[in-house]
């Protein structure tokens, strides 16, 4: 496990410095990565789609693409004192163009710092009106001294495309079961080059399943925006065939498991991804009010999709999270490792889950199939508990998932009693008659 | 708010010396000072309704009026060591006429006290069984020298009325809000001069709404028969038309809130006196198992209207409950006040409330509107979280009540999110289309 | 009470000594002693029903009748170190004959012990794998010298029967209230000598009360194979009358209550016996996770019959269970009392049962009917509490149950004020009607 958790770490630290933003070209450069990395592992390939600018999607208007060539502020000497060249983040997102020399006072007005961590630069945008700004530390701006500079911004905004990448991977049925990731964010670690990483790491899962019973929608996007974007172009087909989906953001750093629930915390990607967590490890659940990323859209009223949000160390709950700081030490192989077992026991358990029944009235003698002591004593009926809990509650009216939640057992276990089970002829999935 | 408190406090105080019996002249007094009071507020007045005694109601029959004229014990001195010229409670409530001089030992079978509280009078009636007796306190009884004592009432039960005033204000539907406060305890102060002191200004409020919703139904009764015979006349228009109802005793005080719950906790009235309490201040639920006013007989089996019961310190849970020490002194400003802002939010809620829900797919862009910074950065999103998670939650299937129970809002602050919203026409209203 | 309990410990001390099995003579003999008692006492006796070997009965075959006529070790003394004249416990269950000279390590492949208590003999069977076996004490096994031993079974499996005792009385209803407990279990008293000699009186208790609404049945089975069996004769008849039922075993001690819950503790039984069990005892719930008796059966999937589980200790929580340490002086007349207690207040319930409608509007007038204080002072509405609260929950929607868990007053208080409240003709049962 911790050999996948290896790879998908190289993914991430490949995408990690990549200049990107909602529009443009780090987006694109993102997504033929991880195209060169699918072709390689005979993965079908991410189509990339291109929406032109000033598309209507719902309530918002597609925004005029963004190109960024140079950005820095130099001193009087001409020393840059910040480079877009050596970290996007120097430079606000949608910054317009700007050539001016200011005296301090005045540059002071345009540089954006956290104030509450004075080595970190912080990663600010502004998307929707047009302005410009530097992002620094506290540090850097607080010991600039008195002294003309040189803003200079060499940007362009204009009618071009919003570009995203979409995969769907066919299964037996047509029901579909949902990932989503964003490619906006530039070079931050956590937020996000993980979710990306670890997106083609579960296509290259999913590909891998002879047999499969679910389709699966893998799509890489801007953050709100880009969901917007999507769902004004899918809404109806996802809403008929999305069975769960999953947004995944941070989900590459090593302290925490999280969930944050849809909107009313009921549906069928609440109960996968709660049971997988439950029986496996420690975590925090969020309800719908924490919310962040693109679950957002994807629970909106009328949208109505039936996803969570997966993370390690919730956005905005760690305080690397938007600054400088979330680089590639803030995440670890181990981390992916983690979000790797956890997300394909969810796609496990998707694929094996139904509504069991046991064939034969009263407990089977499961002596006779060898499934039981034959020697009867204090204790034996301890020792075959899980399974005989598991034929307790077969009933037809539970799946996989009740059953896990009310006997305490991962679903996981139960597969192979499942399995065992069917050999003996002793169980029909419901769901399937 | 404490200046309303002030005009509550002193109407109460007009109202408190009155001897009020569940029939009798005490009612009539104490609903024509009530109407002198909305006459000068240029509000509509209470309808005065007779009912006959004898008249059969339900279960029950209307008693035969009280009339008392005089009420005394004197010593052979001719001295009176009680008078309910004094203090209505020192004669039990419907005491028959009795003029007989008798020694201390037959004078005490007569004389009811408060054995855990030496120095009150007890407050005690005997409306359904023929009998005379006198109250005062456990101090006087006990000091009581040997002698003989003229036990003296000059009073008259004969076929009369049961009186109850009623005032209807109509609003734009004829559902209606329905409040309920009694008039029939003499001489005290939080139960019961308050009650009917507080219905007053609510009515002053509800006549103040321009554009009223709902019609507003308030009526001041005696206790138990007075419900009952109100509920005879009119339960088959009530259960059609009323939306939540409010019983009102003990509201004088500024010790506690309380709320008595409905028979299962489950009306429209006892999710919106919760809310409003919730989001105000601290207070005791009381289930249906401690109820003990006229909310008996609004959830009685086959009534069945959403009622609940408000009070500030509860019927029953005071020391002072049902004696003399339920003076003037026990109810203030400030506790009507308090009173008076719950009921009024209370009112403002049912105004207001309805499910809404937001006209937009996903997310509408807020910054176009100027209801969200244009500059995003870290905590951003927090800044407007009661808005944003206000819309989270406007699918059509909430209330405002709901929403405020889920997002841990006070609905007064969602009423304005909702109009703010309702400008930029945002939102609509489900149950109005 | 306790003399009740003397007469059923003195019964279950009568056939504890037997040994049973599953099948042969000693289910015979206990059924002809139970008869022996039900006769004395003028009650119906049970059925003696035989089912034939081989007999297809669901997933299971009747397996062959087992007798034995001899069994011990000898030493080469022919001294008998262990007979099952002596304890029928020394020789495993369903052991098939053996007469063989072996060496002490030959002869320790054949010895069960208990591990974990040196002092006991373990209750061990093998009875759907053919093999034979003998339990001794591990101190005894242990001390045995090196030698020469002689086993010696004298047994025979033939086509022969499984027997069973029914008894059916006849109630106003055919609607049924089950028992069932079981006959198999060889000279132990707790399980289960102990349930065999409570349904006896069980019966008595039955058939003493006149004017019964229900029908009841009583089954004293071998467990696992025989309730099976039983199921598979009567299911469809069952599932349509039965309303609820209760399996009966370790009901002698005197240490704790027990319930052990229905599939989803949702049936009629689990409500009837849980509250008669908060109402009068402390106890402890298992959920059905911890079932182990026949509950096992009358609750799978496609049989789903109400039916709970009733205990004292619970099975196979007790130290001494299903080892020669659960004797006779493990259980007691107390033990039995307490038992017999709680399950005739179960009858009683179910006799008294049903959705009780108030047949007035409002509260009724009690004073006119001597239910309630004519004179009305502080504290007089809480002397009669649990009857208004009744009448405030007899709406036809509430069973005694139901009133009984929402004002906290046990239904044998509430059969009384049921009974009351009916000579005033306050009452109806709605599903009487």
């Amino acid at each position: 496990m911790s050999a996948i958790g290896k790879e998908i770490y190289d993914l991430a630290d490949r995408i990690f410095p990549i200049g990107r933003s909602i529009t443009g070209e780090g987006v694109l450069e993102t997504l033929r990565i991880i195209n060169e990395e699918l072709k390689e592992a005979k993965c079908p390939l991410l189509d990339i789609k291109n929406v032109p600018s000033n598309t209507v999607v719902y309530d918002w208007k597609v925004p005029r693409e963004w190109k960024i060539r140079f950005g820095y502020i130099e001193n009087e000497k001409h020393e840059r004192i910040i480079d877009y060249a050596v970290n996007p983040l120097h430079i606000m997102g949608y910054s317009i163009p700007v050539d001016k020399w200011v005296d301090l006072d005045e540059l002071k007005q345009y540089v954006y710092i956290q104030e509450d961590m004075p080595d970190a630069i912080p990663y600010v945008t502004s998307y929707y009106k047009e302005r410009f700004g530097f992002c620094m530390t506290k540090e850097q701006r607080d010991s600039l001294p008195e002294g003309k500079y040189h803003m200079y911004i060499d940007s362009e905004l204009f009618d071009g495309n919003l570009t995203y990448g979409e995969l769907v991977i066919k299964g037996k049925s047509d029901k579909e079961i949902f990932f989503s990731t964003y490619v906006c964010h530039p070079h931050m670690a956590n937020n996000e080059s993980s979710g990306p990483a670890l997106s083609t790491y579960l296509i290259k899962y999913v590909n891998s399943l002879t047999d499969r019973r679910y389709t699966y929608r893998f799509i890489f996007i801007p953050e709100t925006i880009g969901s917007i974007t999507y769902l004004s172009k899918n809404l109806e087909y996802m809403k008929k065939h999305i069975v769960a989906g999953y947004n995944l953001s941070c989900v590459g750093d090593n302290n925490n498991y999280s969930i944050v629930e849809s909107r009313y915390a009921n549906t069928e990607a609440d109960r996968a991804l709660s049971n997988v967590l439950d029986h496996n490890v420690k975590y925090t659940r969020y309800d719908y009010l924490n919310r962040g990323s693109d679950e957002r859209q994807y629970n909106a009223p009328g949208v109505d999709l039936p996803v969570v949000g997966f993370s390690r160390s919730l956005f905005g709950r760690f305080p690397e999270y938007h600054t400088s700081k979330d680089d590639m030490s803030l995440v670890s192989p181990e981390g992916f490792a983690g979000s790797y077992d956890i997300m394909t026991q969810v796609i496990d358990l998707h694929e094996h889950n139904g509504k069991y029944r046991i064939k034969v009235l009263c407990e089977p003698q499961l002596g006779k199939r060898n499934l039981y002591p034959t020697v009867s004593r204090k204790g034996s009926y301890e020792e075959i508990k899980s399974l005989t809990n598991f034929i307790a509650y077969a009933d037809g009216t539970n799946d996989l998932i009740d059953i896990s939640n009310r006997i305490g057992v991962a679903v996981k276990e139960l597969i192979e009693i499942k399995d065992k089970l069917s050999v003996h002829d002793l169980l029909e999935n419901v769901n399937e008659q």
